[in-house]
């Protein structure tokens, strides 16, 4: 099934109103999660629909939410989300990082009581549009494991930074801090395919290929896969964003995290802090240097790297090309969803009263 | 042999003096590099002083710069390293980030026309012990292809981030956007032993276990190793380094970055910038939550992950333990130096007047 943007913004936004959120949240957060589908990164856009709705069920997520700033200083700020959705509190946070960046050059919001905030690049772009390099960073529920255990203590994780550039679009680096993303693990398992050396191991910490062995108690494992080829480095980049979203935010942390509302993924574990956390940051490129003298240079990186020689049958990218050209594509082509995520979408339509 | 940490810091000190360095930071210098020997970064050690010995008979190497700030905001600035020691300048930029987290809450400074800095860690801890959470990144000389290349665009490129905790030692992750540190294949190299999948290529852009590929036209892969194994991620965090470094301070870039003063590693190649570049920051924990608090929380993150369940015959580490292991150990029992690395200071020695 092929949808157009439009129509699926819609209905999400429909969605979220019926939940109980303000007209203007609610065009916010289906704009982030169309987003995310239009960028190819389906696993975090209109499937998730269904998960937001649950967590409303659950009494986990407040419609409307009453953001407040507990803390700051010329450059930083703690966040408290109200338990709102993440999809409309990161948005919001990031604005607060610009503001501050306007006048102290940088701006840095750590975020605690918020739910999972759907794509990152979506947060840092807004930085971004605004002559700002962005950064956006989240925990998420533990499905990771340090190198050398046999527990799963983080989620994946995921960094973004943005980086705008002159006449070039901009840099756009958007990674989960894992070797590979759940849900690229989840394709594998509806095809019943293996899953590469160094994405997952078994419950008892052994390297495994069973693209199924997250479900049976095993983990995903570290950027890098092992200690040879450098899982410490991942593990030490997704514990540095967990710190950063959890502990300096006041949120929960490592093990602690709540799960996202997905079935097979649910657990009472106490908390030690408050909801899920977020850390979002706005540097302005001209606290440092003119913006067109960036820009410049920027291009000049750019185009250096894009005509790299290539390996035969490749061609190198940019970080953020790869997304950058599915947008431009799926709102020419209109977004295509699995049948799955129809269905979905049909229930959650049916539950709420909303048409599909 | 063995050399006492005080033996060693008494001589490289002495070597920076002959230079022209004045005595401040002639020691400064030598703590950073004996630290990195004493935290069991040898490739960053008193291995390199060679290097830096020759970086200055080359003129690239200014004994007494002046450091100026170029252009700054309540928590930015740019500072013009005037060719100075990347050891000296480096400690020196993370000086006036802390400086400016006391008033804005954070401070960020971006530094241009520096030479190599040393072990990052160094630089961050400087930031922890001032109770911030500390930032620091560099750029190098061309080494590392980004995914789907054959071209060496980017060094090594490390990133470290140290977080202070309460009664635990801070959380220390420092390393390489690489699979692998280019120190660990030379040792390879040494033991005429194969390097393993992921770490390099050859210069036609396939896979290699030749721990010697790098000399032959190779490149080093980006962390991940391979697409399939997350290579863009690792290319991603290392071309942000180098923008955040390079383009953002105004120093060089990409394949402009000068190499090293190692041989087989020198170039010609025209520059678009001023010298090699760095990125330092200081983010104050009571810039976001009461320090005392923020401290029980880390240390109760850093005992949960400490206790986690470690595969047979393994512990779960906190990033930072091995090497303030290192350091406690060698401390105590004296720094050992290999053979070629001893020999390399003799030369200098000689050559400079210097007793070892």
């Amino acid at each position: 099934m092929v949808l157009s943007p439009e129509a699926l913004l819609h209905f999400v936004q429909r969605v979220f109103e019926t939940m109980g959120c303000p007209p203007a949240d609610a065009a916010l957060a289906a704009d982030v999660l169309v987003s995310a589908d239009l960028r190819g990164v389906d696993s975090h856009g209109v499937a998730r629909l269904p998960g937001y709705v649950r967590l409303h069920e659950l009494g986990r997520l407040n419609p409307t939410p009453n953001l407040k700033v507990l803390h700051e200083t010329p450059s930083t700020a703690v966040l408290d989300g109200d338990a709102g959705l993440g999809l409309v509190v990161a948005p919001k946070a990031m604005e607060i990082a610009i503001e501050k960046a306007q006048t102290a050059g940088t701006g840095w919001v750590a975020v605690q009581n918020s739910n999972h905030f759907g794509i990152a690049g979506y947060h840092a772009l807004l930085a971004v549009e605004k002559g700002c390099i962005g950064w956006a960073m989240t925990h998420a529920g533990p499905l990771v494991t340090p190198t050398f255990s046999k527990e799963r203590l983080l989620g994946t994780n995921p960094v973004c930074i943005g980086i705008p550039a002159g006449e070039e679009p901009p840099f756009l680096a958007d990674f989960a801090t894992t070797t590979a993303a759940y849900g690229k693990l989840e394709n594998l398992q509806r095809k019943g395919q293996p899953a590469p050396t160094g994405w997952v191991q078994d419950a008892q910490g052994n390297p495994s290929t069973d693209s199924n062995a997250v479900r049976h108690g095993g983990a995903l494992l570290p950027l890098g896969g092992d200690r040879e080829h450098g899982s410490h480095k991942g593990y030490g980049l997704g514990a540095a964003v967990d710190i950063l979203s959890g502990v300096l935010s006041g949120a929960n942390y490592g093990p602690w995290v709540p799960p996202f509302a997905t079935a097979g993924f649910m657990s009472a574990s106490e908390g030690v802090g408050r909801g899920t956390g977020h850390f979002l940051g706005a540097m302005r490129v001209d606290a440092f240097r003119p913006a067109a003298e960036f820009g410049l240079h920027m291009d000049q990186w750019i185009r250096r790297f894009r005509a790299a020689e290539a390996v035969d049958g490749q061609r190198v990218l940019i970080p953020g090309d790869p997304e950058r050209e599915s947008e431009a594509r799926l709102r020419r082509e209109g977004i295509p969803l699995l049948e799955s995520v129809v269905e979905g979408l049909r229930e959650v339509g049916a539950k709420l009263g909303v048409s599909f």
